[in-house]
């Protein structure tokens, strides 16, 4: 990282970029990811690059799911393992929940890399090879998912995904909790609850608050999640953006 | 492009986002370049996709300056190269002004691929290989320019600029037009002219106005660049988003 100057004034978004852009050298990310990370930078400056209130309770209420679920699974893709793997495997042993590798531009080859690294910071039993299974309503290769995993699972955690496949998790009856900074994307609308936050700090996020409800009754925790209303939370980010805009100039 | 089917909602924005990436396996654009692009696209979809009229008022004023201008020249990346090389030869050659290759992550060899391939579009004596001469208060590499091009131009338009080289080029005394979807970035803050749009509708427009404008008395043109309030115009994009946010839940 010789090449920025420390003198930069976004030195640390700079550095982040490396880190992305150097996972797709080791072929962890397809490069639209980088482009995709480019859209949440834009976002995340817009919300001020800080959990808001409303990722906050998100955050809150996405882990309160997570611990309610008979079949929880996290959703990878590239983008995710980059940024947050280690922070992943450390939610998937609290909850605990299972680690499935979904990716957009799916390959054998870039599945088993990510697996590899998952495995690397702790992850066991990483699902995702098979792809024995289709999401209905989606063009095969990208349906494709494991039977055990994202199939079956009650309660899917997706850091970063596209929408139509949001909107297709979602149709199958599942509880989907998305991570992303745009709050009118079509995975934000789609969403069953919406974290409009960074996925490096969503993630810390949520295993903050699982750690916390961890021992709340689970009646509790799924009256919590019943109370959620993501479209007034959308509309709450939007009304928080919009008024940021219109105090700067 | 077999992989994306289109059937997708967002088909033309992943095609375009498929020759920025093209663009970077040929060695045109440096992988932040994909990083930079996703930004933008984060922003054009909260203006709409579409020239706002704040736009296209700003493109008018910039085909003005660029036709008083005694030296103007149109700086160009490997971003801008991928996505309107052909429209940056056509503005040149209205003008006339020169084109200079500059890179933020400057390599000769990239540098030469991309004048290769505004030569290819029609493009002559583009410039940027020499690196003769430095913009002030930059550090080294970032600062190499062309003495006979941005270095001693009175008029630069610069689309898709750092913001550290678009306030160096202003402290020169220069009329910096930047074309930058973010109305918040030190670039938009910190040109005189901002174009706050998508770099492949404005270049179309500057070029509309510069043949609308081009037999028009110099004066005229001068008065009109002179009376441009680019802060007011930074306010009022901000003000359209804002609203456009408000009204959407």
């Amino acid at each position: 990282m010789k090449e920025i100057p420390k003198s930069h004034p976004r030195y640390e978004s700079l550095m982040t970029r490396k880190k992305i852009s150097d996972a797709m050298k080791k072929g962890f990310v397809h490069e639209t990811g980088l482009i995709a990370h480019g859209r949440g930078e834009a976002f995340d400056y817009l919300i001020g690059e800080k959990t808001t209130a409303f990722a906050d309770e998100a955050e809150r209420v996405s882990a309160a799911a997570l611990l309610c679920a008979e079949k929880p699974v996290i959703s990878v893709n590239g983008n995710v393992v980059a940024l947050v793997s280690k922070e992943c495997v450390s939610l998937s042993k609290i909850i605990p929940a299972r680690i499935e590798v979904n990716l957009f531009h799916r390959t054998e080859k870039r599945i088993k890399k990510l697996m590899k690294e998952l495995e690397k910071d702790g992850a066991k039993n990483v699902l995702g090879l098979k792809g024995n299974t289709n999401i209905p309503s989606l063009d095969h290769n990208r349906s494709l998912c494991d039977h055990e995993g994202i199939f079956s699972a009650d309660v899917v955690l997706v850091p970063l995904e596209d929408g139509d496949r949001c909107q297709a998790l979602k149709n199958m009856g599942k509880t989907v909790i998305a991570i992303d900074l745009n709050p009118l994307s079509r995975t934000a609308r789609s969403a069953s609850i919406t974290i409009v936050d960074n996925v490096i700090r969503a993630l810390l996020g949520i295993e903050k608050w699982a750690r916390l409800l961890k021992n709340e009754k689970k009646d509790d925790l799924r009256r919590l999640v019943e109370s959620w209303d993501n479209k007034k939370m959308l509309g709450d980010v939007c009304g928080f953006i919009s008024k940021k805009l219109n105090s700067l100039f």
